[in-house]
């Protein structure tokens, strides 16, 4: 645990074997994020997916008003690409390639939780607008508390959601007529809404009992074999982006070496003798 | 709006400011479609798509019986590829050549819909079979009375649907068993159901509330950023045939320019002061 | 119909007009699968893809139980790539060769249902497990009876699913969070919540009244044009690994041909004469 | 031929039965395109393709000195989206999306030829730089006079070639060093690099040489089967963009119908008896 | 080697340790091919590569004049989908079904040659006429004699090739302009030229010298190590297909097995040893 | 430059105006790459692409006697995933988890220099060996000398090479038959044969004769635009992974915002004015 003390807008804890908790701990302003805290969101999952110790892990916010406001519109508008200033000296070009090297910044530290090889639940509550539907994007599971205010936000700022929003939603939820009404309105949705065009698929009283949903699915998860739960997690993202026969055969390479686990025969005799299982790091 | 006086078979008005609603206009025929019909559909979609003074579309159907019943079957029976006259002196193979052709075309103008870089929004009431799905899958948003019956009615006149539904129903509407089941069978559907489905994304009571629920719609979108806006549409669309990596590649691409507009700063600064911004055109 | 009878562990019978049904016939042992099974299972899907007289297909489990248990795991532990046994003497790389050869075998057979041109209704009740769900995922239209309990249930025995599940699930059913939560947890799901989430598109009280509705269908879809059904199958399948602008141009070619057929007008013909109409065999 | 007669930049002659000879021609300003000229370039490709009495076109320059010096840099400068002017008002996303329009209707014209059915071969000589290298990629077959001097001109006047180089290629000649080489540097190259690289494919004394070269090789094409020859340069095109899976899938669909032509019966038959052939129109 | 005996047309030696010699066998009518011949074709390549104790391939023509004559056009022109016999009952679609069928079996059977894990060299001479280039683009290299005449002969038959030189030969030979020219014209070309263009990589005096050239490359690549010469095969075939990034990780994935062979110690120690190193089979 | 200085292997130079030169440099060594060479490798290439005074980058090897020899196979065969020690507790799925992440790694670091956005061009000599053939891919343009000896080793150390060749020659390279032979056999082949198939664009007599051609060829990109030269490069690269159509669009977006530099003026004007431009950072 002490691997994770230095982060400062990420707690980290572990409260049950092999399950790793991070909150994105900014209540005081709505755990909205600034710069440091993308780059400090990157670096804690990339951390987490190569800690042989993790099988799985849980998102939320701390506090009680926010799983995250999204971006800190008050300090974007101050400095960075948003705020309008630095590089008017620039020609449209040249402004465009800092403007670029920003997105693709701030892109590759989201999508970190995507490629983080263990799954993530991510547990939400309250106020849960614009970066917050990007992020949760890049989760495996999402949950809800049922106070919890979703928005697509950024058409609302003048500008198109850039760090993943409109290039993952689409392929997450079924109905494109829904995604494009609050991608295109800005408009706030419900928990309710939410679960039913399926984009979260549990939906509970309160905060304390999503996260504590969280924390017991990401328990079970933990029990099971890490090369089972891991494999699976990639097979199924790399189906989103490849047809089928590419998918198979992709599938069968990989599944040709996780066969070799001992997991399986740890799994099967323990399906026999009605034993728990253990299995080996990974 | 003079601009728009000349089309015979597509009322195009401007009920709202950057507004415009397009109606099909045969209602004594059902707003069947013949190929004059489909060719002037295209084209006023790729007029409104470079107005930059129309932000959002509302499509609807003249009269009180039908969205649309499709094709024009009496009229495709005595003349056209599916009348079976004309080109019975050549060989397959050169008849293949011009039934290509005609579907081309024909895919072509029901494709500019969805090409137009304005939001479209398709409120649909009463009949609305074989083509009328076609069209609405190149519509962003479907909205649609209660008294909607929808099919893909295709199947029944002994082909399958080559206007567009087969290539974008399965990307639109998360149920792949639905979708076969309603392409295969050719059955009717309703309003209800379609919604269920997520292929409509709101259910009203008659015509009249469903045209003004999509023109308040149109109207809020045409309130906000049109580079937003539009980026948005063009984005998601993007999204829907493109892996995630050329997803967020092409995003960053967009928006290195898009972030130069003034909409950002518009936009930002009534955040703050609650006042309404205004957008230059687009 | 004699050409069906050497199957041993599917019986096909026709018990009505162009309809096949398909049952897995191992009752004794919940309907689990052998290899000798899922060899037999290819083979049966090639023969009715290649049979004209067969226009649509029903596809159940024998006996009161089960659809399917799915793998035999008993044998499957004793004997074969899971068993553990064979291969010691090799290193990875050589036994992952071997490994890849079953997983394929095994892929290429499941596959052939789905390849087969002709439409496939899968009617499921009962226990529905692991192997269960790749089968299911390879029909066009899914049914089941309310008791049905289904299962994606390989991480449970050590391994992520490799015959077709984890590549075609997210592009059949639209919540990637649902997705991800059966398949990494392995829980069971009942037929009503996967009604939910579209994965089958109807359910039915019990098992007899399932696979009636499906026979019924079946007829109904066997009483169309074979070139529209047929091909509309063909078309929806190669829409899901395709982009928009690929399949368009695929349906423009398939049409071409499609539409010289016959059917085109005996189906104009019997809806103006409210005929039933015939088509030749395809 | 009087079709083609209201041309004012494009000569059309038919030197030859079913041959078409276009040349570029205004050859007071070395061909130099500005965009009326390649408005009708678009045009005249489109209604070729559409007439189904030629069977083969040949591309040359009209004059002694160029092919076509490229975009009319003059021209360019004082008007349009490479003058600077106009749009200084705008915003640079606005900028932008004229700036799109403009190149995306460019891109259109040019590609015409590409999508025209017949092929297309391109007689080179002299003065061939900018847009001469984006018209010869979208050629089937490229022939040169030994004197040809080509460039990739556009990096000298700032800019990356957008009107259809850089996409296409990569695709057509088979060392990317070289094509890096020439793209980056905008240096010259002779026919003869252009022969040794693969560029063209084949290199003549002089123009008149190359030119009739090309009108025979025309009018060989043009004594084969269309149905043939047509396919062969769709198929060979479809190839070039998709994966060998898709490719050989596409070809079976395309065959399916064009072997059902009567041109297969009298091209075996001609060889047999060694007469010539004759093919219906296409 | 008895194994081997069985086939017809097919005549397969072991020239030298785990080489296989596969000889098309037909030489009194030029090596063409019937159906007969290119079912066979197909079952001795999935034979060959299915068996361990073959490491290399080589492919060339029984007989002095003929590498293979293609398809043999006289037994095509009686029976089967070219001799426009057989179906004149079937409308256009349903002649189109068996038509597809016919292609797809044959495309599949040269298929089987590449899709063989174990490298295939062909070593040409004399006529190697149409289907001569669909089985060759199959092979992973190609040699010829001095004394080759190729042709992608099939325009002249009035048909676009379909059993893969379209398919194919675009992504194997680097100058799009030859390859269009030779398709389209349907022209001879001599063994010189399809070295110059890179089809084949090695021209030899005579037929004698080719082969012997083609056993001791197998004689070579049968001392490597089979996991480091399929492996190879297999990832620049899957690169042919994929886009870098896809390459590049299903590259990560394979080889993340491959390297525990034991080969790499044994090639490693032979390296320093200068001793020849011995594999295990695979 | 004292940004450059810490570089342990790595030797960077600014021989000319925003030119830099980076040399790998262990000539005692033969150049070969032990693991803190390959990190260290991808940093500088990092560093180089940012950094705005650079506009090109020569890549070339220190001493006389080799570019690189490739992997220090004596290092690896110590520690590492090559070494066969380490990990022999881990089951064969633990063990492929942890080499996939070395593959991946090392990776990351040649691509590094890909992904740099000024063009790098790449100066061989000597010896340039199975790393050195993965490096040379990443680079734009190649250039070698006559001395020079390159294969692609891998196979004969028992692995099928995974950092990059086999992903990305098949694309750079026209003929593939070359392509397999080289990558199949491991043999050594020339500066000249390199040339022949078009893997180098030029050869020079002898190292320093190539190392000035490639500084005098990197200087005159370096005066070009960088707005031209960055974005041509990208969309080269952009080309060779996706379709034509893909392409031209993306083409189209990258150039609407390009156009707007001050580049396009400066570079227009100098035409007229045969003045030299000067060009801001980028």
């Amino acid at each position: 645990m002490a691997a994770y003390a230095p982060y400062e807008f990420m707690r980290v804890t572990f409260p049950a074997s092999h399950v790793a908790h991070v909150e994105i701990n900014r209540a005081s302003k709505l755990n909205a994020f600034s710069r440091p805290m993308w780059l400090e969101f990157g670096r804690v999952f990339r951390q987490l997916g190569g800690d042989a110790d993790v099988r799985a892990v849980v998102l939320s916010g701390a506090g009680d008003r926010a799983f995250t406001a999204g971006l800190d519109v008050t300090a974007a508008s101050t400095e960075g690409p948003l705020s309008g200033t630095g590089g008017e000296d620039l020609d449209p070009a040249r402004r465009a390639k800092a403007l670029r090297g920003h997105i693709e910044e701030f892109q590759e530290c989201i999508s970190d939780m995507e490629r983080c090889e263990k799954p993530v639940i991510c547990a939400m509550h309250g106020v849960a607008l614009g970066l917050a539907v990007d992020i949760a994007c890049c989760a495996d599971i999402r949950l809800a508390a049922s106070n919890t205010v979703l928005a697509v936000k950024e058409v609302n700022i003048g500008l198109a959601a850039d760090v993943g929003t409109l290039a993952r939603l689409p392929k997450i939820v079924g109905s494109t007529s829904w995604v494009k009404d609050v991608c295109l309105s800005a408009r706030d949705f419900s928990a309710r809404e939410a679960l039913q065009v399926g984009f979260v698929s549990q939906v509970f009283e309160d905060k304390a009992r999503t996260v504590q949903a969280a924390l017991d699915m990401a328990s079970r998860l933990a029990e099971k074999s890490p090369v089972a739960v891991q494999g699976t997690k990639e097979l199924l993202n790399h189906a989103r982006d490849n047809g089928t026969a590419a998918a198979l055969r992709y599938t069968a390479v990989w599944n040709s070496v996780a066969l070799q686990a001992g997991d399986l025969r740890s799994a099967l005799t323990s399906v026999f003798s009605k034993k728990k299982p253990t299995f080996e790091k990974l």
